[in-house]
């Protein structure tokens, strides 16, 4: 839904939209196939999927066989076993890869340091070191002065702000997937992180989750 | 030859090694297989190959059917067509996560910024901007403040003085390959900048040049 989201701000720009999307062997890999029904939706230019198999590394729950936690309280200490070492710094230089290739000006991501999960990747200060390092990174930057700016319009947004956002922008949050440790049909399970922020993201923005849960979930 | 060597001093210092590889679609995929041997050869702890096409982006003679540029004056002025996007920032994520699931204090990368190609991301504030961002990035760094080192042995070394050093550490270079466009036998062209700046590096060091060029390269 974050980036979903981020995509239909970048949109009601008018902005000329290239989308990627990481298949990084995630436990939900069924995002990246609900990415390319937003991406088809939101008119993009090109979507490219791109294939990098971040299990041979492991260490995390979303990319191994670790458990996903669940019924974990919001706004719980300590950054949980979803976390997938330097994963948005991956995400962001293969962008940035993107980004030079295509002439593109700026970087949208759907990162939020609101109702998230701790993840350090996510916060403005990790955003404002990658704009950084990305000055003195690519040729487009540094031969013919053509900086990125990263822009990360969901970071100070609550989840329910998020929704209201994007239904005020004709976002279908039905195309949308956010669990974690969805069943083999696809159903969320209620439960994770992403499933709980979610949830109460649509509550407190009082619009009916069109999210199909587990029974139970 | 570059991260051969940089492997060899890492090596010399005593530290248990994990390397990492990334087969990105480059036209001299040769260099893959080469790098297994080297890591065989250096006795590196575990050696993980990851498979990452960047032809999807392309935007490079490396990675497109862009014709690799031969011939040219060392020293000539821009930034040549063998320029990846963001190849070095997609490389140090990829090691910045691998370093955090394997409890890595330290990067080593083998960029120079002296007999170079004029990649943006091979000189100093490149690296630098990287160890900054890495600073933020990562849970090691943010929760339990293991901040990762990035060592570039070789950012002030001409290529006479890194092949000195390979040698005084025993690395043997026969199992290294620079060339950009080798042959479908695996010779090297000669003339490629890669070619250019290994052949005068051994020339300067007075050190036989154990390399196999194609016939006139």
């Amino acid at each position: 839904m974050d980036s979903a989201t981020c995509l239909a701000i970048a949109r009601s720009g008018g902005l000329e939209l290239h989308a990627l999307t990481i298949a990084y062997g995630q436990r939900h890999a069924i995002e990246v196939e609900r990415a390319r029904a937003v991406a088809l939706a939101l008119g993009v230019r090109d979507h490219r999927v791109l294939e990098l198999d971040l299990r041979a590394f492991g260490g995390s729950a979303l990319t191994s066989d670790l458990a996903v936690p669940k019924d974990r309280p919001l706004g719980a200490a300590g950054i949980p076993s979803t976390y997938v070492p330097a994963r948005n710094t991956i995400f962001l230089s293969l962008a940035l890869g993107l980004a030079e290739v295509v002439g593109a000006a700026e970087i949208y991501i759907g990162v939020t340091a609101v109702d998230y999960s701790g993840y350090p990747d996510c916060r403005p200060e990790f955003v404002s070191a990658f704009e950084a390092l990305a000055a003195v990174a690519t040729r487009a930057a540094v031969e013919q002065g053509r900086r990125v700016v990263v822009r990360a319009p969901l970071m100070r947004m609550s989840k329910a702000e998020i929704v209201r956002t994007g239904i005020s922008l004709g976002l279908d949050y039905g195309l949308t997937h956010s669990c974690y440790d969805p069943s083999p049909e696809g159903l969320a399970c209620g439960r994770c992180d992403a499933c709980v922020l979610r949830r109460r993201g649509f509550e407190q923005a009082g619009v009916v989750d069109p999210t199909h849960y587990v029974r139970g979930g």
